[in-house]
């Protein structure tokens, strides 16, 4: 009956995104980010990424809960601005989720 | 009453990740991952979130898409490697909520 | 009277890539790379980076050299794709040349 | 008898990065860099790639060549802080010059 708290922020996350794109850029990092255009955007998320990829191996357990984070953040950002919603990249990993980890794997391109 | 089930496969896909991490190379993707090291698991996450963000500016929807679902798997895998629950990193993201979008960005790592 | 060899295998490096661009994508990887299009050629410079990055840190000596010249080769790859000229790229190293570090450091874009 | 000018600039800019790595940090951004540590340093050398990556498909001439020169300013830096000379990495472009693109592809490592 109760509900995953836990990963329900994710659809939340993706209201507040979508309803800051169109804010000042003044008052809304999104707005801000949009400002700058889609370039900026993508390029963040290669960027958290890579720090997140850094901080795993610096084992720099705090700093990677919150790279971890700032991709998921920039992630929805991005998927946002082409317009994709979570739920269609929710469906694709669930599409997956029936094949074994290797038919999985060459499900995939490269 | 009704679950959102649309993030819940994100809870789901870490348990297997976990599950799977000592499966016999042969037989899992995610084995296979480990049994390279935290580097190549590491360099994936990264690797990934570029190919998203190519996607993201390639305009290609469905590309897009899939390279979004392999940014969120290889994010479980190395934060499972690291032994960091995703209810963890999306702790930080609902920490995060409360702030506005630009207190929200001064609050994190550069 | 005898040349610096050191670098000017990037200049020849540079005159081969241009010249396999419009070879058949069977006798040569630029050509594959050029087949499959900008975005892949640009995610190949992003990932090999990436890798080069982990190498780093992975302490894998022996791969950081791997993966450095595969960071060069394919920036070279990418600026040909782009009609760029690598010299164009060194003139703006020196223009900064004459800056002190810090001058220089604000005188990038972000 | 003339030297080729253009790439005798990153021999030079990998001596200036050797004689600042122990600059007083308020004086070098080199130093500043190794201040930081070295996954900072790692980290730099992703993100660069990601922004050149990015710049090329946003056709943003100038804006690729500065990036390119970002990613090759960062190399020397990663590098000279794993004490790779960078004629090591072009010694190891020559070593593969001499085969043809696709046993190169071949060789290198994934």
């Amino acid at each position: 009956m109760t509900q995953t708290p836990s990963t329900d922020i994710l659809t939340r996350l993706e209201s507040t995104i979508a309803s800051r794109r169109a804010s000042p850029p003044e008052s809304s990092y999104v707005a801000q980010l949009h400002a700058r255009g889609l370039p900026v955007i993508a390029r963040k998320l290669g960027e958290e990424a890579v720090e997140a990829a850094i901080a795993a191996l610096a084992h720099d357990r705090e700093d990677l809960v919150g790279e971890a984070a700032d991709v998921l953040f920039h992630l929805l950002v991005l998927l946002d601005a082409r317009q994709i919603a979570l739920a269609d990249v929710l469906a694709e990993l669930e599409r997956r989720e029936g094949m074994s980890g290797l038919d999985e794997k060459a499900a995939r391109t490269e």
